[in-house]
């Protein structure tokens, strides 16, 4: 169902410019939009566009509104309104509630009538599962965990024994919670498992990628602030504590016991090691490794850039000599000191 | 049941040379084979086994054969022909057409008679189901996703809403395809989420590794060429557009908007920037994080080589000195040519 | 049920010293003891809380014995000791035997009488199931595939076909056994997939976490030893080899046809590239790149340290330069040696 441009005005709280009875079914890339779709140009790198583009309308920043020809939304933000815009052309609809033939769901779990379970849902014991939330296909909730309102879990996710998901999260397909952290002691020749008897608190407004795993606590919980949003393919180990509004992407690792704070940036891929502590307001930059904590909020890298082969060939087999080319350039920095003398 | 070495030359389009009424029954490690079975000698390393081998029969490259007393493939590429000879005498026998019992089937997606569904398979509305398709036990396809002929999905994988896979494919257990992509706007101290509308696009002839992970595109679509091959575990973020017939290995994460080329082969664990390009025919070795785009083919690479940790921990500690280490450098080489005037 | 503190003495073999009638309810982090805990302090680091604590009884290493006031268990090896007490306070309640109306169990598979298998589970051909198993609800058990002694398989775990896991193994939900492997090889301008022939044979007490995906070999099989332990996310490519009591941590990448010896320790987020060998008791640390065989058992590294992104920055670029400089060093060198002659 199309919405005119001064409804999508309204409903985000952008400057209106032009026709606001514009009718406006699709949102769309600025270069493939065509007739009744919205689109946006934010930077002037692509101001080329507010000309050429077939879009019916567009989110401009308040910069270029000036340039723009066409029915717009002028925004100080446009990033978010166009997120708004998109959101709006899009609603999700959720299936009506009710349960799947072949879900199986233990006596004992607690289920809200508005609630919606899939084929093949795995319910059990002691379990709830609270007003508004989707379970996917396949999914497995454990005994007493706790699901909180509105929450969307996706297909094929693993919800182990006593965890807690709080309200408005997501669960992509694949996400595994409550796994066993991973902790042994030596005993004699081989290893003894220490029992991970804690478990996961996960917070309001979390969103989780696919595939990723959130290990429960050993003694402790494992603990994700409100409004934490996690990437694809992220292991967060036992005992982990993710403040609020803090943003990890794909494929990063996270060994036990850290400690991250609030509105913190972890890039994709960075490894963190175990019991260190990083500052609310961090931002780690894509494949760092966080050897140690960091206690002042600012960007923090690692890694090496890359180069063509054979160059890297020569410069990495240097990395070796470092140590011993810092000293003898001390050698000789204080030769040359002696001999200037 | 056995092949003739004649047999397996015609089908293979080697040469022949000895006895073709040999009949070989197995492939097998050079050094594990015994009676009945064929083994490969491709290189002089290994040309001692062509004599001391208890293979039946071997697969040769042209320049060993003539010292291959045993009957044999001869073959300019005999690494292919030995992966055909082992196609052949392991043919992969599909069950017979037909839907589990516990599978569940919205009326409204169509199942090609020919298509095999497993127990807990789950086909939602609109979903079309190519002839020949094989769907593994508890995979979840989703509203309107098309899967195409001969294509083969293993366990527990979850297909999301509006995805497409080509033809002959194969998606081992645990991938996601089609999984919300991670973007997120600033709005006041939280976030709100980007809606991700686009889909994902796989071409023919693709394989997926197990828990692989393919985001589905913001507006447009994630696009994966005919003939790519793409390992487990590894991470393709939304937009991502990769070319034919390249190769990704495990671990690999690809951040967003990334369009890699065709013919590429990334190595193990690399990790890509978002938003960059990589030009066909580039080779990329493991681990390596490539932080810009790639505009010429060549072999690229980053990453730092292992030592003793001893050792290491003194370079390492010295890459914090490298910039001033090379300027105290140029220093000594002004103040020395100042010297020698 | 509470256990005694003399009851724990005795079972885990530690030298009681005090109250030993003192009741033990629940094992809990020294700082968040209360009456009826155990906590344990292991290090001087955490003296303080020997005097205040809330805890009714300690586990503490014999070095700190002496100043314990509470009752306590004092051992030489406190972290085993309290492990245990842990495992004896929580012990894991497995279902009864049974197999649960949804699960779907082929009539030529071998389920033992005291096997459990939960909702949604299928068991293929062949398979064999033996006492004491657990396998968690939609988890997908192959053709011909072994399941030893009181191995417990958590949800969504898929196991292909002809694999062997030994006796007393955990799998955690999400894993995948037997994919697969990656092998491909180029015919004309596209590739040729070789055949994975190959099985993955698990050896016992084995424990594979979350997410982690194990893939079966080409020719010859997979193995991991008896007692490996294997975190999350973790990629085991074909025909690798692991010994035994060899403790992977989370993340980390083995390409195809690498050889781990025994007793080893590999930490997280590790690459390690194919055809190379790790001797027994070798320690790699976290975010090594294992790039060639390590022949001398000892602790390797490499990955560089993190610092500001400032510092690093002008740090990073000058690595493109370390053969320039080294070399420039030398010549340097020269020419002082030259003129102070």
């Amino acid at each position: 169902m199309p919405l005119s441009l001064s409804q999508l005005a309204e409903s985000t709280g952008a400057e209106l410019c032009g026709d606001g009875a514009c009718e406006i079914g699709r949102a769309a890339d600025v270069i493939q939009a065509g007739p009744g779709d919205i689109a946006f140009v934010y930077t002037a790198k692509y101001s080329q566009y507010l000309t050429t583009t077939r879009a019916s309308a567009l989110v401009v920043s308040r910069a270029l509104a000036e340039q723009c020809m066409l029915p717009c939304l002028i925004a100080d933000d446009p990033r978010l309104v166009f997120a708004k815009v998109v959101a709006l052309l899009n609603p999700t609809a959720r299936p009506p509630a009710g349960i799947a033939d072949t879900a199986v769901v233990n006596p004992n779990a607690k289920i809200d009538a508005s609630a919606y379970l899939d084929s093949g849902v795995v319910i059990k014991a002691g379990a709830i599962i609270s007003a508004g939330v989707y379970i996917g296909a396949n999914s497995v909730i454990g005994e007493n965990v706790t699901i909180g309102m509105n929450t969307y879990i996706n297909t094929n996710v693993s919800i182990t024994r006593n965890c807690v998901i709080g309200d408005d999260c997501t669960l992509h397909s694949g996400v595994v919670v409550g796994a066993d952290g991973f902790g042994f002691v030596k005993d004699g020749n081989s290893y003894f498992k220490v029992p991970q008897i804690g478990s996961v608190l996960i917070g309001n407004r979390v969103e989780i990628g696919a595939c990723t795993s959130i290990d429960r606590g050993a003694l402790g919980d494992t603990k994700i602030g409100d409004g934490v949003k996690i990437d694809n393919q992220i292991q967060i180990g036992h005992n982990v504590e993710i403040g609020h509004d803090t943003v990890i992407s794909a494929c990063t690792c996270i060994a036990g016991t850290v400690k991250i704070g609030a509105n913190c940036l972890i890039g994709g891929a960075v490894g963190i090691r175990d019991n260190i502590e990083i500052v609310d307001n961090t931002i780690v930059t894509g494949r760092t490794f966080v050897s140690n904590s960091i206690t002042t909020a600012g960007v923090y890298s690692s890694s090496t850039l890359m180069d063509t082969n054979i160059n890297w060939r020569r410069n990495a087999s240097r990395f070796k000599e470092l140590d011993s080319l810092a000293k003898r350039l001390k050698i000789l920095e204080k030769k040359i000191d002696d001999k200037l003398k």
